[in-house]
Parts: structure tokens; C-alpha cells; sequence
């Protein structure tokens, strides 16, 4: 089920280097987005790849760990944003029509969906996708059990099968919406790396000192209870059903099925990075079709990228999540793949090289 | 003529903020695109700002120091490049389509346009403003007159107001095509900042090490004769006269006329970054219309910036110049305005505020 992402071939890298060469700029004169066209190259299998169309996966749910206070706006607001989504009236929706990307929303496991229920038909509404109205308090157990893990990863790796590759989307963002869900990002980032709580935990949408020492606690007796301190890297499915959330599971499923179809896999901030990395310690092949968007403000996202070995394309302070930081980034994705099949050569531009 | 720019007020910073408080994200959620949003909201004096229409006008001269051996390319690929910008195929182009930006081409003295003669009416080509065939070899004299100085300045001025005003376009990016136009670009960033010319002097289109030097002294030994060594900051008109470039002159009238007409001006790499450091030098109030769109590699973007005190949005490592980065940025500014004008507020959406 897991391991079907085909490596990328060193050999596509090589020819759109070479393409890039021969075209009417100074060598290397467009620095990132060069890397980024020959990453599209061996993704796609052309040297004239495109950076559309594009869809924003955003995953919902909620996360029983909310119940110890360690997030600044109360439960019910995951249900609500998520009927902010679908009227469009969000950051997520505005970036994503300026992008021209497809919004496509899915609970998988809001705590009291009936807020929604205004929109059953919605385009790009996945209302059938949630494993259980919201997880468990991971301080008095597992956040999941384990067949909830795998139909969490299923749902996502479904969600990509059915809702994104029959419309030929080459660009899947993610996004991820769930009051709660930078503690379990942290806590997982901790079980994942090894590193300490305090270290990759950060204020979420707002605490103050007080409410992050308080989650940072909560996140090291979490730690102590499933794996014992976690010094070393847990397992990733391990981690997940201990201390993860369906939204997380789900976009590593996204994340895993988008880049087994060779789609181009654009991370948000913390959370969906972490989904990231979970997928790439899945099938470490998932990597090489992943692009970091931007650096968060949150603290434990540069843990997570440094596991990741990536480097995010804007620092622009964002915080936000919903996919926001991902979607603003297609725009340079879109033009890196324009670079490669619309830019002149020397030769046809009668352009002379350097001396 | 010169002092019509008004300088923004600070109570439309103030309500812009206060409405961004009142949208459905955590506080300050957006980082920098808020910034920008308000910054838009002061130019344009409406909490309903507009990141388009888009115009970048890229103005191309050729340069007498190019003779010193300065380049890492031979002096008629000014002219080469103007001719790929006029038939669509450069980095611009491409950037431009994808941005839907208007690009807007400006002959300022390139010493041979032979080349551009297929293109006498190109919608987007002004052939009618060169002040000369290239500026003087500034090792020998002024690059230009004073009298040629003035004729750049109004011809940039003329380009807003007959091209651009007339367009309804509310963003111009800055873009420049001149072979040897780093080394004027070094020059007059020593002479503006009193910064020695190493420090601000790059390796423009590819100059090795030798090279560099090379290019060090030429700067170095043009300070000398022009300013006594330039310890101190020189006057704009001064120093442009002195070291500068037709193109350079032109973009500091362009940055003045826009911003006088209350556009955005957005500032690419090094050479238009230093075109809008004069022009804030001549008009203080300027600086309040300008966003700086990348972090260039040419060592002396990182003294203009300074001198400017402008934070840019991007860091991807390019050096290649023509507004590229600029047009690049619009994105960035298209979306947050878009965030201003397009997002629900936590009372529409019926979304519950942080405890």
C-alpha cells in the first residue's frame, strides 16, 4: 500500500539544467526558481512542465487535547472556520481565487459538524471523510486508535484518487485547519526528531507566556506517558496514532497518494510540514516531490524543515495556516515552470553569451 | 518640480489595521502581507485597495564605462536583450504574462538600437526618449551633463504620466537592461552611502575573481576623481551626474512621477533599488509609495536597502535584473490587497473570537 512514489530521475535534473543554460539570462541569474523549474522537470518527465492547475487540500478536525487548555480560541471555532471555507469568505479562499487553485475542504473529524450542515453540496465539500468527531485526549491515551490511523491516511490518499487527479491537477498545496493542532504538532515534531517539547513548541494562535508554559507541560507529560521522554525518533505511525490528528493523518495520505501520481506537493507551515515529514519517513521517495512554501513564525517548523532538508521559499511571518503560506507560494511554482517552456534561447534570440 | 509627493497619513495606517483586527485570523496572522495591506490602504486613501492593474517599465541605456572592461558581456547585448524583451521572449515577459503585468520598454541611450529597428511601433516601446548614444566613460569625465541629467529625469517622469497614468495602473515595477550598469549602480551607491566601493561592489552578470578587482579599482579610481574618494554621502544629482546611467536617472523619474500620481512603486535588484535611494534623496516622501521586492546577490543591494530602510519580500537568490524580482513581488502585493477588500470579518462569518 505504501512504498509506490517512483525516485526522481538525476537525469531530468541534468537536461533541464542544461535547457536552463542556453536561455537568455546570465548563468544561474534566476536562483531559486531554477531549482524549482528542474524539480518540476523530473517530476513531471518534461522540459516543459506546468505549475497548473493547482488544488489546496484543506483537513479538518478536532483534537480531544484541546480540552487542557493550550489554545488561545475555544473548540467550536474549527467548525465554524470550516463553514467560513465554504462560504469563501476565508485567508485560504481569497489567496486560492487570486491563484486560481480549487479550494477543496474535507472533515475529517470535526467535533460538532452541524454548523455546516448549511452546505451539503457544496463544490469541493468532502463531508463524508471524518473518522470520529475529533480525537482522543492524548494525556489519558492514544489520540487514535490504529485502524483510525489508517482510515485517516486512507481518506486522504482517497480524497487525492477521487477529488484531485480526475481534474489533471499537477500542484496539490496542503492545508489544514483544527483548534488544537500545534500541540500535536509539536508533540509530534518531538517524537519524530527527538527533540525537547520547549524547543519546537510555540504560542499557536496566540498564548501568552503563561499558556505556553502550560503547553509545553502538557506536551512533555504526553511525551512521557507514550514514549517515555521520546530522546530518539519514534516510528512514524506510531507517533501519529499516539499523539496525531486525523487532519495530520490525512494530509500524509494526501501528501503520500499526491506524489505516488507524480503531482508537485506544496507544504504550509508547522502542521502540514509535519504531515510532510510523516509521509517522507513513510516512503522517503515522497521527498523529492515536496516543496516548502514559506518559514512559519511557529517554533517547531524549523525543526521540522530541517528534518525535511528543505528550505522554504518566503519568510513573510505567517502564522495562519489553512494552506495560506502553500497557496501564496504557487504563484512562484507556476512561474518557475513558465521560465522553462516560454523563455528564449541565445541562439534564437540572437543574444550574444558572455566573453 | 521636483518636491509634489505627499506624504502618506498615518490614520490610514491606523484604520486599516483596525479592520485587519476585525478578520477572521489570529491577530497579525498574515505577518508582512498585513504590512502591505496597510501600506496600500495609506497610497490609495480607501480600506479597498487595488494590487492592479500592473505596469513594469524597464529602461534600458547603454553605459561609456563598459569600455573599462567591467562586464562579463560585451556591450551590444543591451541592445540584443531590449530586442528579446520586443519580441516576448526574456525572464520579464514571461514573469510579466504570468502577473499580468503591462511591460513597458524605454530606450534611454542605448549606443546602437540598429538592432530594434523591426520594432518601430511595439505596443509597450518608447524609442523616443534616449538623451544620447550611452553615457560618457566616467574614468574620463561626467558620465553625462547636467543638462542630460534632467532630460532622463523628465523623460522617466513623461513615461508615467503619457504610459502609465492613462492606464489606470495603480503598481509600476522598476526594471533595467544596461551592460556596465552594476558598476554605475557600485558607484553611486559608494558615493550616496560613504561606504567604500568593496563593499559594494558584486560580481554583476558573472565577473570572476579578476574581474572583480578589476572592477573594484575602475569604481574606486571614478570615486577618486569625481568626489575626492567619497567618504561622505554625495548629493543625488551630483553623483548621477557624475557615475550614473541614463537608465538609472530615468527609473529615480519614474519612482518620482508615481509616486506623485499616489501608485506603488516597486523596486527590483540593485540598479533600480539605487534609483529609488535618489530618488527619496530628492523627495523624501517617495519612500512611504515604495515596496522592495527581493534581496538581490549583488553585494551593494544590501547598503541600498539599508540606506532605504526597506525590508524585501523575497530572497530567492536572483541576479538577473529587468524588474524580474519586482514582477515577481506583484503576487505578493495583488494578494494583500485582495485580503483587505475580500475577507469575511469574525461578525459576518459568525466565527467566535480568541478567549
Amino acid at each position: 500500500m505504501f512504498n509506490n512514489i517512483a525516485p526522481l530521475d538525476p537525469a531530468w535534473f541534468r537536461r533541464a539544467a542544461e535547457h536552463q543554460a542556453k536561455l537568455t539570462m546570465p548563468a544561474g541569474a534566476l536562483g531559486r526558481l531554477l531549482d524549482l523549474g528542474q524539480q518540476m522537470c523530473a517530476i513531471q518527465e518534461t522540459l516543459q512542465p506546468h505549475g497548473e492547475p493547482a488544488a489546496v487540500v484543506v483537513m479538518a478536525a478536532d483534537h480531544g487535547i484541546a480540552e487542557e487548555g493550550v489554545s488561545a480560541y475555544p473548540q467550536h471555532v474549527t467548525g465554524q472556520m470550516v463553514a467560513n471555507f465554504l462560504r469563501g469568505g476565508a485567508a485560504i479562499n481569497v489567496l486560492a481565487r487570486r491563484q486560481r487553485a480549487d479550494v477543496v475542504v474535507v472533515d475529517m473529524g470535526i467535533k460538532d459538524p452541524s454548523v455546516l450542515s448549511f452546505a451539503p453540496s457544496r463544490p469541493g465539500w468532502v463531508a463524508d471523510a471524518a473518522v470520529a468527531r475529533g480525537t482522543a485526549n492524548f494525556l489519558r491515551g492514544p489520540a487514535m486508535t490504529r485502524a483510525q490511523l489508517e482510515q485517516a491516511i486512507a481518506a486522504g490518499r482517497q480524497v487525492v484518487a477521487e477529488r484531485i487527479v480526475s481534474q489533471g491537477v499537477r500542484v496539490v498545496a496542503l492545508g489544514e485547519m483544527g483548534i488544537g493542532n500545534t500541540t500535536s504538532a509539536s508533540a509530534l515534531t518531538a517524537a519524530l526528531t527527538g527533540r525537547p517539547a520547549k524547543e519546537v513548541t510555540g504560542r499557536g494562535t496566540g498564548l501568552d507566556d503563561h499558556g505556553w508554559q502550560h503547553k509545553v507541560e502538557v506536551i512533555e507529560r504526553a511525551l512521557d506517558r507514550h514514549f517515555r521522554g521520546a530522546k530518539q525518533p519514534v516510528e512514524p505511525l506510531d507517533a501519529l496514532a499516539a499523539v496525531g490528528g486525523f487532519e495530520i493523518a490525512g494530509l500524509a495520505g494526501v501528501a503520500l497518494e499526491a506524489a505516488a501520481q507524480r503531482m508537485i506537493v506544496v507544504l504550509d507551515g508547522f502542521i502540514s510540514s509535519v504531515a510532510g515529514l510523516i509521509a517522507a519517513r513513510i516512503d522517503p521517495n515522497g521527498r523529492g516531490y515536496f516543496v516548502a512554501s514559506h518559514r512559519s513564525v511557529e517554533a517547531g517548523h524549523r525543526a521540522v524543515l530541517e528534518a525535511l532538508d528543505l528550505n522554504p521559499l518566503l519568510d513573510l511571518g505567517l502564522r495562519l495556516g489553512e494552506g495560506s503560506g502553500a497557496v501564496l507560494a504557487l504563484n512562484l511554482i507556476q512561474c518557475a515552470a513558465d521560465m522553462m517552456r516560454e523563455m528564449a534561447t541565445f541562439e534564437n534570440a540572437g543574444v550574444s553569451r558572455s566573453l
